[in-house]
């Protein structure tokens, strides 16, 4: 489409210095003929100091109206942990239905890993995110008392898995590889181990050339840090997700450099994408933040609006942009986003 | 004690071997007045095959007389995923009450991590065996129909929390570095997340010495591959604790050379001593496999019996063996398991 109504939630810690590096790079890449239209949004630790709210009706419905959404980053060491996760970020995930959430792994060139070698790492996490063990089923009897029983109800649906599952078969069928592997614990969580395998087995017939593997979650973390390359795509319930893209995110580069999707296919409610890392309040207002994984985000937001080329050349110019780092001195937030803007430009 | 009644499962794949060894190293290194009396056990595949049974309550009747439990591996491909985890493995850690699920990393001299540099590793994980996701809670409905719904319940009481993290608080307090990490995800497990975080902050007000934070999961998995030496004893809940384990396993050497105790502190039960790894059947039956980890378990099990020497001679032993290493001809199982016994005696 030749307009992009933006929702932009800059939120908490470094959140505001990298979604305005990440907002130069998309004015730089669109072509004239596309029109940008931003409003930013307050949410966040202020605006729960403030009024009490994390996320109203009224906030959803204005959200609502947007074409997608950019979020910097959200959580404050002086909100309660869990407050602005349940009540902000989760609320937003599960209102617009939010359940692909992608995760691509990739480490470019010139690009440091914990691991030792040059592990070839080039794979896609599609996460569930509507559903497990984040639906906020559960609860507590005897509260604090010795007798204190707390649960956590994982809710796994056919309707849910099925979707998710099928969205990840589609991307495995348009890769090169064409490869996907299902992680779970099917062996212990043996009720939602059979839903999630028995769907995954039949969706897999109506895509026959696409290779499949199931891993168990633990296992999957070896494999992770010894062979990083047998991945491609990797189909995931939220928790396991949760777990294997940041582990992914370290293998692959760090956390500086790792983007994510949470996306509502339909169509129906703008999907949403934000940096992998969290608002980092150690480091914020210094400029020291890699406004990279907001960057790489953009460009997943690009692609989901049918913005192909440019998506393509916002990778490209991160990949030339990591792959002339080593050795030099640390830029700034800005001065990063600055170089990012001029080659997307150039 | 100057006897040792130990119950002996070899189970499937490469158990018998690798247990074999075990037992071989056990016998070196004991004084000539330990009696030790071995009395070996058929569960795994063939038994289930053979009789429908996993475990019953005769089997449980006959185990429990036993001072401790030595096993290979149980588990093999032709026995449908869940039903010999779910019907041997986690119902003799519950029926037994083997809440402090103990799994040392340490990086020894000689070995090769998948990481890069060489970090130094040394910590201990105790993982909850008796409680959350675990427990067989939760169910199906509407069974292979588009609107199947599957739960599984975490389980947490305020009971087998605060024992386990007590439990780790005491091993801390007894470690050089008296460091401990409390894993969870409470900012979205938020009904077992405040229960765990409580009764950690509760617990360690009683050992001021100890020195503790607090970690979601998924950030974990990042630092145990870009600072793995940050960790001295990590407490955390059953699935977490398996997950972690076996990232904590890859990185500090490999399932190879990974042990675990299932222990019962109480002493009511036997408490069980197991490799990390699986029962591997592709390479079952060809002397290929590393008997080192059972090796290692054994030390954990001497430990947990009071044979504090003859544990830290099984420990040099392996130290040694896994030094020499680099750069030799692969060795058969047979030849650890000896080279080690000869080491223990000598
Ligand atoms: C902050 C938290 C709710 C969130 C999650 O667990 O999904 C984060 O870890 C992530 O991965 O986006
Ligand atoms: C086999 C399985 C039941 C077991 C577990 O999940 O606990 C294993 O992975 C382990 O870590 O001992």
């Amino acid at each position: 489409s030749r307009s992009i109504n933006l929702a932009v939630i800059p939120g908490d810690g470094i959140g505001q210095e990298v979604v305005t590096e990440g907002l130069k790079v998309l004015s730089a890449v669109l072509p004239q003929d596309v029109k940008l239209e931003t409003k930013e949004y307050d949410f966040g630790a202020r605006r729960y100091h403030a009024t009490g709210e994390t996320l109203t009706d009224a906030d959803l419905d204005a959200l609502k109206k947007h074409d997608a959404i950019l979020l910097g980053a959200i959580g404050d060491p002086s909100v309660p942990s869990g407050v602005l996760e349940r009540g902000f970020l989760l609320k937003l995930r599960f209102a617009f239905d939010h359940h692909v959430n992608l995760r691509p792994s990739k480490l470019l060139p010139g690009v440091a890993t914990p691991l030792a070698g040059e592990p070839e790492i080039d794979f896609v996490v599609v996460r569930e995110g509507t559903e497990g063990p984040y639906t906020g089923n559960g609860g507590t009897i005897r509260k604090g008392t010795e007798h204190e029983v707390a649960t956590e109800v994982s809710v796994n649906t056919a309707f849910g898995v099925e979707r998710v599952v099928r969205d990840a078969f589609a991307r495995a069928q348009a890769r090169p590889r064409k490869k996907l592997a299902l992680i779970h614990k099917n062996n212990v969580l043996t009720f939602a181990g059979h839903l999630w395998t028995n769907i995954f087995n039949k969706v897999a017939e109506e895509f026959p050339e696409v290779t499949t593997e199931y891993m168990h979650v633990d296992a999957a973390t070896i494999y992770l840090v010894t062979q990083p390359e047998r991945f491609d795509v990797i189909v995931t319930d939220n928790l396991f997700g949760d777990i294997v893209t940041d582990l992914a995110a370290a293998v692959s580069g760090g956390i500086g450099v790792a983007a994510s999707g949470n996306i509502n296919p339909s169509g129906d409610f703008p999907s949403m994408f934000e940096p992998v890392h969290g608002s980092a309040p150690d480091i914020a207002g210094q400029g020291k933040a890699d406004p990279t994984a907001t960057v790489l985000s953009v460009a997943l937001l690009l692609r989901h609006l049918g913005h192909e080329a440019e998506a393509d050349r916002i990778d490209e110019a991160v990949a030339a942009d990591l792959s002339e780092r080593t050795g030099k001195p640390a830029r700034s937030t800005t001065e990063i986003g600055d170089a990012l803007a001029v080659r997307v430009a150039g």
